[in-house]
């Protein structure tokens, strides 16, 4: 019930984000629409297609769709007040991050797959939204090389199921990890906190 | 039966156009027939994945991938001559966004899905696998900022909807959609009707 | 058994090909890590995915994932060695593409389906993972228009496919097919074979 409240106001403020990158590259509303829906619902998407988890969620509950597109259109009459309330989608950005992840790890739990697969589970429904944006954008992945943040996907995944894994009941686990991971990727913003990068700057692709 | 013949020249026309795009990459014979089939199934594939439609059309009838990989070679042959007859395209590529939209909802329809996931279905069908040819041709999608093109396949969609709905028997409603979709779309192109698009440039990408 | 040791060697060889791909792009270790297991394992992804065929293998076999990430990841500080072994990786690459393309082949017929999926499935599996890569890497994918690479993945499934066809056991028919699928991309590497390439160079794009 949380979650299903914080999943709705991680999809809004996803597509809100890809709707702005969207407007950089000059689309129409429909361009607006599909960038919006592939950064809020593109990575649990992604992650259900891996998993063989269908129906899809939003096949299922088109609504969540809806909320997106409506969302993304929005985006492009209030751009301007969305500029200004960047501390705000930085925030909603790193909660929204952290339920994704909560929801990825659980759905893979429920299909009894390894923690492993459980963590990239986590990984993809949180990542892979952002992913898909800048690919149709044609951005440079900002996830690939900035401060923390598929990191974070992994840790929160991983804390949630070691709660889990030592009977706490479900409720609390998802609180701890929620404000775990917010802070953590509160923190990794405000220090600039990175993985180590690999720069290698041949003349030619190596393949 | 009207459908499947429609069908197979709307699917060749698109391979065509796809294999055009490769050419402007400077791609061999593989790229073309690779670049062909994404334009002309590609869509298809897709819609299949979302919904989970098993086994994908191709995959059950091989002839359909046989026949865009060899439009795409031919085309390489006679380029030339596609150039010049770019009025014939823009009205097979309307034709084929109207089946492919039609095929969509009928397919999304006949999985007992939502009417918003049959348009959805539509879109997916007639309008991705020109986004896949430009995603791997790296050019900026033409669909999310020229005439009116997703829209049409989701109006022909809603429209083949209302009109089973209403009980009108399924050849008529295809033809009355084929009709209307197609005329819809030439009007778009000859008075270049758009959809308003959103030109947000900030400096920096706001993610 | 030899088919599993070679896929372990193959899929280590191509993700450190990703991962210098990544080192280009300046990414962090997430995102090497993620480019090296789209390049050693996403073409057997988009193949099963395709394919209907579930659990993808390394859903089912963590390690497979664990494997391609730690290679990534090593690559990352033996770089300087890599560049010189560049001769070694050609090599383990054509040992891959055939491997792969061996194991494409065994699963769609192992499916029961058509010769030329099977032949698909074989070029999927071999080639989707390098085109991935170079899509995330945005570079233009180098299969598209180097040396014949999509072509021995094509000639090494059918080679398989005639021999099982000839009542040749699969031990004999696996090793025939790594040998002369071998031989083939080596050849073409050295004498410079590739495909007719497609080159038209219309001032705008043809839709």
């Amino acid at each position: 019930m949380l979650l299903s409240v914080l999943y709705i106001i991680g999809i809004t403020a996803e597509a809100m984000t890809g709707a702005m990158s969207a407007g950089r590259r000059k689309m129409d509303w429909f361009g607006v629409m599909l960038v919006a829906s592939a950064t809020a619902i593109g990575g649990g998407t992604i992650r259900d297609i891996l998993l063989g988890h269908y129906p899809l969620g939003w096949v299922e509950n088109p609504q969540f769709l809806a909320i997106t597109c409506i969302a993304g259109v929005l985006t492009t009459g209030i751009a301007k007040w969305i500029v200004k309330l960047k501390g705000l989608f930085i925030r909603l950005d790193a909660l929204g991050l952290i339920v994704f992840s909560i929801i990825g790890t659980k759905i893979a739990l429920g299909m009894g797959l390894h923690a492993l697969i459980c963590m990239v589970s986590a990984l993809v429904t949180g990542v892979f939204g952002g992913l898909l944006r800048d690919l149709i954008c044609r951005q440079t992945p900002l996830v690939l090389h900035e401060e923390l943040y598929a990191s974070v996907a992994l840790a929160s995944s991983g804390l949630y199921l070691v709660l889990i894994n030592f009977s706490v009941n479900d409720v609390t686990a998802t609180i701890i990890t929620l404000v775990a991971g917010y802070t953590l990727r509160m923190a990794a913003v405000r220090y600039n906190w990175r993985l180590p990068s690999f720069n290698y700057d041949t003349e030619t692709p190596f393949h």
